[in-house]
């Protein structure tokens, strides 16, 4: 797994700096500095491990998992923002806004949504199929994906009234596990099976759910230093979340539930073993913080 | 033009809806506040003028017109948060985030570049001319055209030291220029002719600059009735204009000098009578103010 985050991890960098040979060298920065502050590059590597055993080329692969890394680091940009979360600090440093201004921190979240669907565009494969991609991507990211579930999150901020727990479920279905089923069913896109990319469509939501579940719990236990962020600021900022609805233990009850649903799913298909041994190795390291 | 105006902005009001189905309700109210606010809608205007001589179906047309609309309105909403222009009014309404809150407005922005986008994946016609179009406008929005444009327009902003009228000039090549030479050459992309294609853009490009002058010298000389959001916002904000730098008679004499450049370029095609019929009426209606 190192060894193909590394490339990812440099495939990233390369990429970024052609598309950005002829960009603002301030708004290229701002991309750069949130785009490579050393993230887990997860949903990049479902990408991978999910594409290899299919037979796609790696080459193929690691620029659809630079995509949704893109579109994934504009959305951190905008939720760091004081018009949304108000968040100092991402991955142990100051966010992006916090270095260039909220301005250049808002149009650099722009570029890379953008630049994410660029990478799609310049994919060499045959065209009917980087249409569908194109879609799948503009589907989860899209107003009934990602920005969808992020607007209904910002909605139940800070409301008297709390939500029931089936509303913010599905509200993180949305909000965290359509870009991750971008994740799961881009490389099925790829080899053209309807069946298989719906099905890992539901794992990759189920997953995202349980995904963000942790990332709650993260927020609510976690130091600084763990989480590389402002810690408590679901409190805070008086957001839904499934830990403050039904408390530490019931909630990690119901990520492990999921959890374990999207890995059954999974292994039901009976082909992606490189993929079920790597998201055991996630749900290790979530559980060793 | 009122006859296609209309049924622009009804079939704008109809894909949005299309579109919005299923979406969390407030963000799809605070997408369709700003996109159905009653623009002039002069981008979609140029296309279907420049496409229509060409023999283009008015659904494809209309529907690269409501791409770009979508496109615009993001960077409207965007540009208006306290982020970048702190903008309380724009088309003599309430600008956006004052009706919906900072945090939907910003998500709304983001929605509509993606829908924007998806507008293109949707249309019905060859593959091949599809891509093109799509990277047509990824590269006029993105961070090479206008939000490059954009991030130079922030970072030039408040600064002591002015910058030259060349750099200011480039500068608005990018920011409003880019996603006009859209608007010219995206018709040509359908019937695939590379010269005048490029040809078209450079004069959507000059066109955007002497459209930039004209807005910045209604900001400086208009009254609040007349833009429909607050004047003089440039001087209080220090931003960099081609009117502050150089004078209003100036100014005016620099932006008469590039549309007249535009229209001659235009005129040396042979082709676009109708167009050329239609910017000369857009000029009157700016001399008008």
């Amino acid at each position: 797994v190192d060894d193909i985050r590394k490339r990812i991890e440099s495939k990233l960098k390369e990429r970024i700096e052609e598309y950005g040979k002829n960009v603002y060298p301030k708004l290229l920065d701002a991309m750069k500095y949130s785009l490579l502050a050393g993230g887990k590059r997860l949903r990049p590597l479902i990408v991978y491990n999910t594409g290899i055993e299919l037979g796609i080329s790696e080459e193929i692969l690691i620029n659809l998992g630079i995509a949704v890394e893109m579109i994934h680091t504009a959305s951190l940009i905008h939720d760091d923002l004081p018009a949304i979360d108000d968040d100092d600090y991402r991955r142990g440093k100051p966010s992006c806004h916090r270095i260039f201004g909220e301005g250049m921190a808002l149009v650099a979240g722009d570029g890379l949504i953008l630049l994410s669907m660029k990478v799609l565009n310049d994919l060499e494969i045959e065209e009917s199929t980087k249409l569908k991609l194109e879609m799948k991507l503009l589907e989860s990211a899209g107003v009934n994906g990602m920005i969808g579930g992020e607007a209904e999150d910002i909605d139940m901020t800070g409301k008297y009234e709390k939500p029931d727990l089936e509303r913010v479920l599905k509200m993180y279905e949305r909000k965290t596990g359509a870009l991750f089923s971008f994740s799961f069913s881009s490389p099925i896109i790829c080899i053209g099976d309807e069946e298989l990319e719906n099905r890992m469509d539901e794992i990759g939501r189920k997953f995202g759910v349980a995904f963000q579940i942790y990332d709650d719990l993260k927020d609510l236990i976690g130091t600084f230093e763990e989480i590389g962020k402002t810690p408590r600021k679901d409190e805070v900022m008086d957001k839904p979340t499934v830990p403050r609805l039904v408390g530490v233990e019931k909630a990690r009850e119901i990520a492990n539930g999921i959890y374990e649903e999207a890995v059954e799913l999974l292994k039901e298909t009976g082909k992606f073993g490189k993929l079920v041994g790597f998201l055991r190795r996630v749900k290790e390291e979530i559980e060793r913080r």
